[in-house]
């Protein structure tokens, strides 16, 4: 049991681990830290956190578990901020949906990422932002993803990992590099493509009309267009490598389903749609 | 009321229309037409119709309403074996998600589109297909787009709207060429784009990975990559050109993002992001 949680970001994500926290009895006790009073203050009223501070050397001074929560674009600041008040026996983790510009960002600041710095990616979210939509069981049953590198320590990682299964969620651990590479393409891919395809039909001439007679498949094929556009910025900068790799290669998928529909080759066409079908056949299979 | 409903081709869809106008009492009795006998008698044991028929002659001669409920890609087929046997006091409909497409197919077989034919789509669906998956509730406050030509009766067309009024639907009516353009972009294209995701993701190494930790954002985005490959071929093949030109538009959605991304452009990147954004919540609002 850690004595003080401290949670850097408390919306949707940051909120949620702290109720959990709380639930499975993993702290004593929960400050939180932000840049709006009035959303700290909503989460102590909600009773997700005890206390809370502007000032993150205050709170992490006094933490021996801290959580950041906040867009993987701010993390090498607050990395500047923690430095000087960085404690050798407390545990420090994140839920950055990157983790190889996680890893750059401490790297840059202490020259290494400390043994005690555990890069962390819970798979979970929505598109709903805020402490108000955060719940206590966001991460049951949902896989969390830890990223060890070279100099973190076997300690540290198995009290994160315990902290994470404590919470019922799944936890994998694997390099940093092979998590971008997965992510990029089940999530960060994804959603590059959702906002792509609403801004595109946002410039069309019959926006509304579209719009009005959009189905459901639209609906849920662009939820996620309704993310946090800076919280996905931060994650697209932030891995822009691989995602630029991905939309090459997507485009290209593309291009089968155009040359089809050019050459009116509806058998080939056809075969495409059966194994994409058959694939995520597969893919619904792993997951039950 | 009529006396007579045949159906041809006993699906999601079709049978759904059945149920429903029992439902509400819009015809005395149903006859199914398929090339599956199992799964018509399927649909006679689950209370769907009543007879089937292997013949479409046989049942069209009787039917004082016939609905075309199999893929836009079997209708000049089905209009040529229908020619013989046509009632100029029956009504003749269908559901298919393309409407030029249509048009042309019975204007090939009757050399103009005959009065008492009224072409229709509801916007109603699922992943899942046949008889099994029909409901009674399927095209409730679901939207139906009916797209009468020229020669299309007044009469037969009033008929056709209060026969999905009568369902809970809510009835639009529109040019042909207006439906295709607003289908391409709302369902056709975001079909295409998750065929076209999952295919590229299945050929990629690490596909058992990519698929075990995708998250929920993935499942949704996908979902209608499970849809019917013969129907959505059949669809997209239909109507080519539009989504042909919007897949070229949806690159060019893509580029933005890549080159924001190629030039480390956050900014440029998060309005693009929240443009969308927005653009999404007011689609919600316009639902709402």
């Amino acid at each position: 049991m850690f004595d003080q949680l401290c949670i850097v970001g408390v919306g949707l994500i940051g909120g949620s681990v702290a109720r959990a926290a709380r639930a499975k009895n993993l702290c004593r006790n929960i400050i939180g830290v932000g840049r709006s009073e009035a959303s700290l203050q909503r989460a102590v009223e909600l009773g997700v956190i005890d206390e809370w501070t502007l000032s993150i050397e205050e709170a992490v001074r006094k933490s021996d578990l801290v959580i950041l929560c906040t867009p993987v674009g701010s993390f090498q600041s607050l990395f500047e901020l923690m430095k000087p008040v960085w404690r050798s026996d407390a545990i420090y983790t994140d839920v950055g949906s990157t983790k190889l510009s996680v890893v750059q960002a401490i790297q840059a600041v202490f020259g290494e990422v400390p043994a005690n710095f555990v890069p962390a990616h819970p798979i979970a979210g929505s598109e709903n932002n805020g402490v108000d939509a955060s719940t206590v069981t966001l991460f049951q049953n949902r896989r969390v993803i830890l990223t060890p590198t070279d100099t973190t320590s076997e300690d540290r990682l198995r009290a994160c990992v315990a902290f994470w299964k404590s919470m019922d969620a799944e936890v994998s651990v694997m390099t940093v590099d092979h998590h971008d590479t997965v992510l990029a393409a089940t999530s960060h891919l994804p959603h590059v493509l959702a906002f792509a395809l609403v801004e595109m039909l946002r410039s069309k001439d019959d926006e509304q009309e579209i719009f009005k007679y959009a189905a459901g498949g639209f609906r849920d094929f662009t939820r996620i267009a309704s993310s946090d556009p800076t919280m996905w910025a931060d994650i697209c900068m932030a891995n822009a490598g691989q995602i630029l790799s991905l939309l090459r290669e997507f485009k290209l998928s593309m291009d089968v389903v155009s040359d089809c529909l050019d050459q009116a080759d509806r058998t080939r066409l056809l075969a495409f749609f059966e194994d994409a079908k058959a694939a995520r056949q597969q893919y619904l299979n792993v997951l039950n």
